[in-house]
């Protein structure tokens, strides 16, 4: 099955959380979130991509080694997608976990994420994680 | 603990789906779901509070006797909301169930509601049902 637009702005928008580069996390977020776009979790208000920018690179610094991984396939419609994800420490823990609901602006990229905290369940799960 | 407003909203909301008296409906969604409010889930793009008048009463015309109860606490932060539910049918059973994601505008009403389907579980598990 062929990615849609929005599962593959999703997957580039995790990439940009999980990388080290600079400069690729800048290209991951030019492809994948809007420039005026808005990033919501219990912890943080991000508005804009070059606030997310720093504010993935942030990510990185306080957690060295972690990697956002998806536990969940991606639930999409109409422009909105859902998934669940954990933050995956350096041996394999569990560092941190929660469900994220994303909107695609009319370009593809995401205009809005909103993140919940906490061990959430999809019915949409990954084959493997 | 006292509501929040937003809580409050989902609460007047999630009861317009469940009236059967039209008035009420009517009366919930204006104080819980904004006038240009947009209600999008896998199967329906609901945009207005007019049409969601509409959409909401063919819900208990299609599952007479069916009631939508919230099957988590209802996770907030930001102005935007997390909660799990499920339909259930005049014996109990569950006959249909999801994840709703919403945002509030300034004035406290519901101004987008995305919804996914599927059994979703939440951290933020109710009480009791």
């Amino acid at each position: 099955m062929t990615d849609t637009d929005l599962v593959r702005a999703v997957r580039a928008y995790v990439a940009a959380w999980n990388t080290a580069d600079d400069g690729a996390r800048r290209r991951l977020l030019a492809e994948s979130f809007a420039e005026d776009g808005c990033y919501l979790d219990p912890s943080a208000a991000v508005v804009g991509r070059e606030a997310l920018i720093a504010h993935t690179r942030a990510f990185g610094q306080r957690w060295p080694g972690a990697v956002i991984e998806l536990t969940s396939g991606i639930d999409e419609h109409s422009g909105s997608a859902c998934f669940t994800w954990r933050v995956r420490g350096p041996g394999g823990e569990t560092l941190h976990e929660g469900l994220d609901v994303v909107s695609a602006d009319t370009d593809g990229r995401l205009c809005q994420v909103i993140g919940f905290f906490g061990g959430y369940r999809s019915p949409h799960l990954a084959l493997s994680l």
